[in-house]
């Protein structure tokens, strides 16, 4: 409702849509047919990109925002069900690399306060540019398809940890941007993790995936460290980031990628995944 | 930023303020001084109530708004420090009661994870009208109070329970409206609570509290189950809601506070507290 407006956009999908006021002062309009799946929006009043009043919002595109969710025919993987349930734990750290207090979120399988016994395999999972640690138990539910996969016995019951993936090295001068992400997860994260979870803390048991710049991440920090990792997924995740010139095997990631016999031996299962728009 | 609005203003503390717009299209205003400590606000575009893009959002007044903290002389015993923190844990649940799926947050002390076998206190604690389950870890910091009494040796280690206060039953038309929170807490919540963390689960070692209307729920819920609760804490609230009348002992709460010797003997610590605006 914004009776004074003159103007009134939905901006969802790339495209701003201007919107009819009503004798209500309520301003309604119909968008073209979206994708199914997730959508971040936002509303244009008198010039100004606010988010839509009323509704939850999720952290993308750098802010918190409105998302809408349009139902898809495979929702059932995803969807809240009536299924035994983990938890999300928000743990609160303060890094000394970064100079910096940081936040995951990690999820435990059902069961996991009780069968205080259980060791359990751990999947790092790295979100997208501009998203960050809260983006794939929100959107992404990655807790319910997890909940989902376990109960369906199609996974196996594991912690996921969820990062985020910007940690800058603070320089002298205070201002030093350096990307220091994976100096973070290998000396800090992991160690935690393995310390204050019931983990299973070799490599056979340790798998990291993300999205987009978490793939990047993955891609670079797995194959720097096969003695950590053995289980890699990378999903719409470009390696060479920045760079988009053809990647010359002999030189990329030091040469990772020349013997490809000890790499095949290393990595028990590597998925990657590219959506094309 | 509303290049092409007529007139914005800052919602603030129950006041509204003209903002002024400057030649790059930003508004600004100077708000009256604002009490210390937390305070929703918001924005008016065109007639619209919106938040103000590019903040964090906190849930309050029924909706997911804008919040502002002003610091406060006594603000070290809520701040984030470098001390051992705790865990904030969501687990989700149906709720028989209700038929549908709930949440709560789960705080656990530091070294909960690795102290296996130390069981824990538990204080269930709820927010007031319009709030929800979030609100007490996120602008309440309850997580960074209890880490820092903790840590100080001013708190015992305990668990602490912020569930959601609104819980209605499902009536056969599937509309009825019957607040059952008390029921949800006594049949459902405790009891999951206690088998799915290391709590010492009697009486003498559980407690709730809660602001206004969690105040009230406390109030209510502790003395009709003085089997199950020992501690009380009050803040803000009205045990008599929706009455305003003058209460009549006699009558109050089934006549629970005519024999004052045994609540006296019941109840280990009572802290009911009132600010007056």
């Amino acid at each position: 409702m914004a009776p004074e407006a003159n103007k009134v956009l939905l901006d969802i999908g790339g495209v701003k849509y201007d919107m009819k006021i009503d004798e209500n002062g309520i301003w309604t309009c119909d968008s073209d047919p979206q994708d199914v799946g997730f959508h971040y929006y936002q509303l244009w009043i008198g010039g100004a990109a606010v988010p839509d009043p009323g509704t939850k919002y999720f952290y993308g595109a750098g802010r918190w925002g409105s998302g809408i969710e349009i139902p898809a025919n495979d929702e059932d993987f995803y969807s809240l069900k009536n299924v035994p349930h983990g938890q999300v734990i928000q743990k609160i750290y303060f890094s000394s690399i970064t100079q910096s207090f940081r936040r995951c979120f990690v999820y435990t399988p059902p069961d996991y306060e009780k069968d205080i016994k259980t060791h359990y395999p751990v999947l790092y999972l790295q979100h997208g540019s501009f998203e960050d640690e809260t983006g794939w138990s929100a959107q992404g539910k990655a807790n319910l398809i997890i909940d989902n996969l376990i109960y369906e016995k199609k996974a196996v019951p594991m912690i996921i940890v969820m990062d985020n993936g910007y940690a800058f090295e603070v320089g002298e001068n205070g201002n030093s941007r350096k990307f220091v992400f994976e100096d973070v997860l290998i000396k800090e994260i992991i160690p935690m993790i393995d310390s204050s979870f019931r983990t299973i803390a070799d490599r056979d048991h340790r798998a990291m995936a993300g999205l987009s710049m978490g793939a990047n991440q993955t891609i670079r920090i797995t194959i720097n460290n096969l003695d950590l990792f053995s289980h890699i997924g990378g999903f719409s995740g470009t390696s060479n980031y920045p760079s988009s010139n053809k990647i010359d095997r002999s030189t990329f990631m030091n040469g990772a990628f020349n013997d490809g016999k000890t790499l095949s031996e290393k990595i028990k299962l590597s998925i990657i995944r590219f959506v094309l728009p």
